[in-house]
């Protein structure tokens, strides 16, 4: 029997979505446990009440924060833990762990695959970690972090399993400028967030081709039926897919300028060669793993997705965008 | 029995979409006959090879043109008729018509609603000029007039009854930088088309308010699913949602900065009356007669549609912008 209604929070990683939620549950909860990468960020919280590297502006009541560096430490002593690294690193950042999670809510807001297992976050947690189903949340946006520290209206999809573990989950995140839906799409709300990334450099390497908004628009309109397709394949539950968990999910990073998968396609659309648009990004972007893994996924059960084709074709294939996306362009409607 | 194969086409309009189309008719057929406001755009079209006011760039082989100001010439020598005036302009400009529409297929690319008549332009064709279903063609986006100045990639959509109709005009747009699509939603195409521009509106309004991308992703999924409700409601047909005809349409218009419907609504959140962001604008944007038409037929046939709603609350009732979309956000999600 898990027991969340006391609400013992941690929260694991200390990037730009990581300070976002934090800065929800610093709003919410008398106190929660923060798992930081290093005692530099942990030191510098405490005295300076800010991330020194992510949303700076965000100032925490750094009094109700128990931060520490010792992951154990934190699973311990919470039974809700929000695990919000980039997924290129939950790996390595779960291999410390000894402490079971056996009677442990995870909630997962990673917007990637674990590489070389090409397993979404939560799939993984099942296989390696004896998550059972019950356990698991995941929050998706359509949701940048940066407005979240503007405090700019936002809305946040959480699904579980149980409705009345989503509810806990948002009632920790909820406040004047964040909104929640529940959802018990836990596969097509993670799954869909992940397409949104390729679907996002696929946006990005046509606007750095010179495509215009009139194909832009027609490309995202064939990638939320595309996604649409895919979720149904996967995972053939019942879902609206126009609900902003996906399509505005989709929106939010497709017309991003600062997305980060968005800019990394302009970059491949403008020529740069795959390895230094990441060399000169310093950051690869969620994306590009996720090419991989989905496209070997789409093989196997035979779904068909020309754009993420497409993309993948680009990204490992080493054929040439502007032919790629000419090709690609045939088959949009 | 109308014969359309000969192609002897006809377009009614000199505005920046009619110009669009007018390159389109240019590169496809040996000569087509334009109706234009007066002898000075005649002239100059005729001696320069280009419109003097929209899409100057556009350079037309003057030499296949048939360029009138007397519309009865234009439709008498014209079995398919491309009709592309504001719509607050086509009833002054179908006044002057003499000639009949019996043996003529009428091809409509107007995204607005007739002032006082509250009718989508096929329906006030079908009431005040005899116009039969079979005889009504709908040509909608996502397609930006600029787009189409400058050969970028672009989709049309174009709907007819029959589809050998729709193919044939599909047949005079076609070229490589314009790809088509055929339909047989005749209502939703061009109903869509005009509910998008309410959906701009309010999301210039949002944007002059100060929301950010995160909300505006959630109004652009929520437009959708209410777009998709009042076309069921008035319109039973099957059609997909998602479609670039529908989809992608709300996306150009309502995510580009160069909508003049969006611009109007920014300028509303901004703080502007309605009077002095007409008066600013110095040309009304289509939505802002469709919010008022739409509205009154939502009521008739009971059919929610809060964006809608609110948007018609800020520009008829003067309403307050921030209280409103406020209240709004509330029914979001």
């Amino acid at each position: 029997m898990i027991e969340l209604s006391n609400r013992k929070v941690g929260l694991i990683g200390n990037g730009s979505w990581a300070t976002a939620i934090a800065k929800m549950l610093n709003k919410n909860l008398e106190t929660f446990n923060w798992w930081v990468k290093d005692e530099y960020v942990k030191g510098y919280l405490e005295r300076n009440k800010h991330n020194p590297n992510y949303l700076t502006d965000v100032e925490f009541k750094s009094e109700k924060l128990k931060i520490s560096t010792d992951i154990n430490e934190v699973v311990m002593n919470s039974d809700i833990i929000f695990l919000v690294v980039p997924s290129i690193y939950v790996a390595d950042c779960l291999n410390k762990l000894t402490v079971p999670l056996t009677d442990k809510f995870v909630v997962t807001s990673i917007k990637g695959i674990i590489p070389d297992h090409f397993q979404l976050v939560g799939q993984y947690l099942f296989d390696n970690f004896d998550l059972k189903e019950e356990q698991l949340g995941i929050v998706s946006g359509p949701c940048h972090a940066e407005e979240v520290a503007l405090e700019r209206l936002s809305y946040l999809t959480i699904a579980a399993k149980e409705e009345s573990k989503a509810q806990i989950v948002a009632d920790c995140l909820a406040c004047d400028f964040i909104k929640t839906k529940l959802s018990n799409d836990i596969y097509g709300t993670e799954f869909g967030a992940v397409l949104k990334n390729i679907y996002a450099i696929a946006a990005g390497i046509a606007h750095g081709l010179g495509y215009g908004d009139n194909f832009q628009a027609v490309l995202m309109s064939n990638a939320i039926r595309e996604m649409n397709h895919i979720l149904k394949t996967a995972s053939p539950l019942k879902r609206k897919i126009n609900d902003s968990a996906y399509l505005g999910d989709l929106l939010v990073t497709g017309y991003s300028f600062f997305s980060r998968n968005r800019m990394f396609g302009n970059m491949i659309g403008k020529g740069y060669t795959v390895k230094s648009a990441i060399l000169e990004m310093n950051m690869v972007a969620e994306g590009y793993y996720a090419t991989k893994g989905v496209a070997i996924m789409n093989e196997q059960y035979q779904i068909k997705a020309p754009i993420i084709n497409a993309v993948h074709k680009i990204l490992y294939e080493g054929k040439n965008p502007a032919r790629t996306i000419e090709k690609l362009s045939k088959k949009l409607d």
